[in-house]
Order: C-alpha cells, then sequence, then structure tokens
C-alpha cells in the first residue's frame, strides 16, 4: 500500500513535460513498475525512491515520445491575474523520518514501439534492482512486477512475459482507470481544473465537494464513457469510435498526401497547427447556408453546420492547396465537439452533472479543452460541468500502479 | 388544396431515378414549384397534369444530377422472396370525371450550380404557362409562384425573385420537413420501410399504426434532429455537424489528393466504392487492440474501437497506397454509426421509440441504411425503430409544395 500523507505535484517538470507526483512520507520499496497499453500509446508510470537512486537521468527513454501534457507554460500563461504563485504546488514538507519519499514519474512511449518501451523498462528494473542490492546485500532479490492494463495488457501479455522475465498482474481497465481517477482527485492538490477559453482556469478543491456518482469520458484512440457511482463501482455506458485515433489518422493521411515526401506531422505538431488554422475555410457554417442566423431554432449563423461542408465544392486547386492548419482545427472541433455531445447526452440519461475527461487526446490542449467545455456547457445550458486533469494520459496507468498491495 | 384521394407511387421511374408520386384525382392547375435549398443541394418538386402537358421530355433538366434516391434494382433485388410483384405499386384507378389527375415530380441540382437550377425552373414556368393559355386563350395569365424552403430560400431570394419574376413564398424548413413526411407517411403506400442487410425491405402499413410523438434525423449537409408530437408541432431538439458534407468532402479531399488530375467522385460514385472497401485497412478494432474480445464490457473482437485509427502507425507507402474504397466505407460507417448514436441517446432523452431517417445522404445506399438501423437497434436493445422513405431527400421540398393553399 502506498503512503498517500501529503502527496502534491512535483515541483519541477520532468524531461517529458509532465509533473511527478510527489508521496513524501513513502519510504519503501516499491518493486513494481506499471503499465497501460492502449491502441496508439503505451503509457509507463513507475516510482522512485528520494536518495535511493537518481529518479531521472540515470535511465534515459530511449525512444520515448515527448510528453505532450499540460504545459507548465500552458498552464502559467493562464493562471488568474497571471500569479505564477497561484501555480505553485504547496511547499514540500521534509518527512519525519528524515527520509524525503518518493516520486511517481510519467512517460509514454507509441504502442508500435513497443520494443523501446521494453528495453525502457528492462533499464528501469536493472537499476531498481542493483540500488536494491546495495542496501539489501544479503536480502532476496528484488521482485520484478509489472502492473499491465488496457487492451495491449492481454495482446502484449506473452511477449512481456517472455523479454522481461517479469510476474504480470493484469488489471481491467476501466477499474484501472476509475482507481486512477479517484486518487488524484482525492488526493492532489491542484490536479483538476475547469476550463474556460476567455477564464483562467479554476482549479477544483481537494477532495471535490460532489462526490459520486461522475461521469468518465476517457479520449484514447476511442472513446470511452463510465458512469462511476462509488469507490470501485462503474459501468462502461457508452462510447464513440471517433476519438483520437481518427483525428491522428485522418490528419496523417492528409497532410501525408500534400507532402512530397509523405512524411506526416507528430501528434505534437498536429495540435500546434490547428492553432493557426481557420477551420471557417472547409467547414459550412449556418451563415453559408442561410445567410444569415437561423434565429428561430437558435443557429447563430456562425455555428458549423457541416464539418468540411465547404470541401466537395472546391475546384481541384483550391482543394490541394487546403491549409492542413485549417484542417487540423476543423478536425479538432469535429472530435472533440462530437464527444462532448455524446457525453452531455449520456450524462444526462444518467442525471450526472459532472464529467470528467481524461485520455492522452486531451493533452492540455488549450483548443481541445476549449471545445469539450463549450459543448457541454452549450448543451447542458450550464448545467454540467466539465473537468480536466494534469495527468488526463494516465489514469490508467496511475490506476494500475495503485491497484498492489 | 391538393386532392389527395387514391395518392401512389408513380409506375414508372422517371429520368432521375425516383417514382413519381402520382394524384388520380387531382385536375386542377398547380400553378407553384416547390423549392428547398440546402447548403450541397437544391431540390425541386413540381406538378404536372396528365394530358396538359408532358411530364416528362419537354422540359429536359439541364445540369441535373442524376438521382441518387432508392432505384427500383435496389428495392426490387430486396423483395421479399424476389418476387417483383410486391414491389409493384396498387393498379391505377382511372379518375370518374375522365380526367386522370397529375403527377408530382421531383428533379436536383448542386447548389453549385443555382444557375442551371433557374434555367429549369424557368423553363417549367414557361411550359405552363404556354399550356395554360391554350386552354384558357382569354383567362388571366398564369401566375409563377415559387414555394421555397431550406437556407437557400434566404441566402437566394433577391436573386430568385429578380430572374425568374416569380412571386415567392418562404416557408420554414423544419415545418416544411414535418409537412412533407406527414404526407408521405399517411398518404403515400409502400413509401416508408424498415430496413436490414440479412432481411428484406419491409413496408410499413399507409397511414401507420402508430402517430405522436416520433423523431426525424433529417441528414442533408449536416444533421437536424427534429421531436415530432402533432400534426404541425415540432422542436429541433438537436443536430450535428457530421453529416453528408463531412463524407463528401473528406471523401473528395481524400480522392482528390490521391488522384494526379485532382478529380473527385460524384456523390453516386463514393457510395459506389464503400461496397467494395474494406473499413478493417484503416480502421482500429476492439480485437487489433486487446487481440480478443472485450468480453467484460460486451465488446466484440470486430466493434471498431476507432475509427481510422490504424492510419497514423502505417508507414508513408502504405498510407499513401490506402485504397479509396476502404476510406469510403469507413468514412460511411463513421457517419451513419454518429448519426445513429446521437439520434438513439436523443429519442431516449425524450421517450420516442420510432424514429425516421430522412435528407439527401442516405439516397437509398443499402450500407448507409444498415449502419443506421444496426446502431439504432444496438444502443436502444431493439426498442427503438428505424424508418427510411423512397423520398427521403425531398421531404423539405414535398412540405413546401403542400404549404400552398
Amino acid at each position: 500500500m502506498m503512503n498517500l500523507a501529503g502527496v502534491h505535484l512535483g515541483e519541477e517538470v520532468s524531461l517529458r513535460g509532465i509533473r511527478d507526483i510527489v508521496f513524501p512520507e513513502h519510504n519503501d520499496h516499491v518493486p513494481h513498475i506499471a503499465i497501460d497499453i492502449g491502441g496508439s500509446l503505451a503509457k509507463v508510470a513507475y516510482f522512485t525512491r528520494q536518495g535511493v537512486y537518481a529518479r531521472s537521468g540515470a535511465v534515459t527513454p530511449t525512444g520515448a515520445s515527448p510528453e505532450l501534457s499540460m504545459s507548465e507554460a500552458t498552464l502559467r500563461a493562464r493562471a488568474p491575474n497571471g500569479h505564477a504563485d497561484d501555480m505553485r504546488p504547496p511547499s514540500r514538507t521534509e518527512s519525519p523520518n528524515g527520509q524525503s519519499g518518493g516520486r511517481l514519474n510519467f512517460v509514454k512511449f507509441e504502442t508500435e514501439k513497443m520494443t523501446e518501451c521494453i528495453a525502457f523498462i528492462r533499464a528501469l528494473f536493472d537499476e531498481q534492482e542493483s540500488a536494491h542490492a546495495a542496501l539489501h546485500p544479503d536480502g532476496p532479490p528484488c521482485p520484478r512486477i509489472l502492473l499491465a492494463t488496457g487492451g495491449g495488457a492481454h495482446k502484449f501479455h506473452d511477449r512481456l512475459v517472455e523479454e522481461l522475465g517479469v510476474t504480470i498482474y493484469k488489471y481491467d481497465e476501466m477499474e484501472c482507470l476509475v482507481k486512477g481517477l479517484n486518487f488524484l482527485v482525492k488526493y492532489v492538490p491542484r490536479e483538476v481544473f475547469a476550463y474556460r477559453e476567455d477564464e483562467p482556469i479554476q482549479f477544483e478543491e481537494t477532495p471535490p465537494a460532489g462526490a459520486y456518482p461522475y461521469m468518465l469520458v476517457n479520449i484514447g484512440s476511442g472513446v470511452s464513457i463510465l458512469k462511476v457511482t462509488g469507490e470501485n463501482e462503474c459501468e462502461r455506458v457508452s462510447g464513440t469510435s471517433l476519438g483520437g485515433g481518427t483525428y491522428w489518422g485522418l490528419m496523417s493521411m492528409i497532410a501525408g498526401a500534400q507532402n512530397p515526401t509523405g512524411a506526416t506531422p507528430s501528434f505534437d505538431d498536429m495540435l500546434q497547427l490547428s492553432t493557426t488554422g481557420d477551420n471557417t475555410h472547409v467547414d459550412m457554417l449556418v451563415g453559408d447556408i442561410y445567410g444569415m442566423d437561423y434565429g428561430k431554432i437558435g443557429l447563430k449563423s456562425t455555428t458549423i453546420a457541416s464539418t468540411f461542408g465547404k470541401v466537395f465544392k472546391m475546384n481541384a486547386d483550391d482543394r490541394a492547396a487546403t491549409s492542413i492548419h485549417d484542417v487540423s482545427r476543423s478536425l479538432l472541433y469535429m472530435v472533440s465537439n462530437n464527444i462532448g455531445q455524446i457525453a452531455y447526452l449520456n450524462a444526462r440519461a444518467h442525471g450526472i452533472t459532472r464529467i470528467y475527461f481524461g485520455g492522452y487526446f486531451i493533452c492540455g490542449h488549450p483548443i481541445t479543452m476549449h471545445t469539450l467545455s463549450y459543448a457541454i456547457n452549450f448543451w447542458s445550458k450550464g448545467s454540467t460541468r466539465a473537468l480536466f486533469l494534469r495527468h488526463e494520459g494516465y489514469l490508467g496507468a496511475v490506476g494500475a500502479f495503485l491497484q498492489h498491495q
């Protein structure tokens, strides 16, 4: 069991751009590493003890993709009144026993690059074993335990056992998502926030005022919608195949076709492209059809009537010259709006007014969070709340990590 | 007012591949033409009297797009037990007064080709006027009345008045859709049917056993979802921008990029491509992630987990070689599944168990109808019924036509 006393966000952003989570009172050895293997990404969470071995640097995550999660800069830029102080985690308390606890670290790999992921995990285990042996030269060897979840926990099970020589405990994906979410929501201050483009980030209380039921919408390659009714009670009530994989897939197909080398942008770059794109070049708005608002039914002239609705009408030259920036923005709106709408409709069906959005697709991207928030607010007429997390992509990995007793 | 006695489907398929609707008892002059101008297509409905002037041929619809609606061949091929007889409309009854009534005819144009549409309507009015003048040489001139609906009724209003010299009556789009649907459902036998890929078409009773409330999901460039609670009572309760325009737009962008000339398939050809496509080449299935079913939450290994989820992982050559057939099938599933899901969620929210699908996107395409039906059946666990219409693309035009008193 992890000692959760005083858990808080790490003060520094790691190499991968996401904050570690500090467990200042946990000084026991943690022999396990957690992995959540999705359709597109494998997310790894591992614990390092302060002063026992270096928490970063010693093991270089070769092949690990750069982190995309909410950067300090993004959060800081949107802090209330620009006060960077508001973003600072609570001061770290030295543990009474003189030890300084440890940290939970995060790193991700593309599922296609499982070889690199396995090499990284092996190096971690090797390092843990050396450190453990140095401290306990006469003790039993350090066990190698991998806590695995996500679809890939099944698909890659045999390969992981064979190549890592580890004991694998498999955990249900939905249970891990909820366990990870409940931990972050209850124990990590300044983890959860509401987001609006025209308003600074509003952090939620820790633990939150409201409890169950709530909804978790996890946006990875595909989307799962879970109704959570208790500490370990959840049901997958819906989902959609229009998720991150749809955005990444269509973007890479269109960008690749425009590029003579066929090269496509990275996850990061795709999202970056959207920030300077104008979707109205490709989307058909209510005003494009009506020449005005359709006030009688409450549709503004600027409402998107048809995603990509202008493209079919273009001549071949204009179509070929379509900016990938515009395409990125349109696709991002398409996927985010649609998820927001389906999430709202499910929340309504289940009488739920609080929706947490998780999953790697979000990765702290302002346009995505704004669109999801806007959709929830629009459809629910303000009665339902959209909430985000700093570690949104690691809910399953955190949950798997915490499964170990 | 139109005389609706004995209304039935025309025995022959018109030039444009869609059956006319016969009004055997209506022998009065009908001076008006109806038009429903959407974001992508303008749909025209006009009445011709038998024996007064030729119902087709005299006016050639230059520039009119070939009809896509449910072809006789498609319906016939899916008739119960292959008996073509079952598809035949009731025998036509000669009108007691010796006149033979008339027919409502249908034709569509791309909204981008409004010039051709206007020329067609002008020729129709000219022909009507000549015929009327021949019958009533001393009477007043035949009025030219255009009954217009759809967003383009506003956008193109001034141009239509100027170029056609007509009186325009504008009608609300949603009211016309519902009026058109109610007429087709109540008065035209063998117009409405349920569809399943593995079962022949099942025609509904005329008029239907159930009445209000029902839901109309109209799929044009975008999608409107209407709750209909009475003869002329409806509310637009929802909609989505992922509609026909999204399919046509993404298809033309991807197909255009693959073709050195930039040329793109027509509406017809895009749908045809899907019939030989395999979406599993681009979509990520549950089995691709899990290596098996995710039985605990009821997901089969063949369920689509992520639309286009395989594309990002492809190397540049494989991605460039992706079959446009596969893309068409995947996009068609994406749009149809998503509309089916949102339609179901709205029907559930409003306690509705009967959903009519209209709009030009469907155009009698078996895969589209199967996907919509399957989605409604899947999500509602069989409790909600998906219904289709032969004249699905002309609900608004029919409704506008019937507005005239």
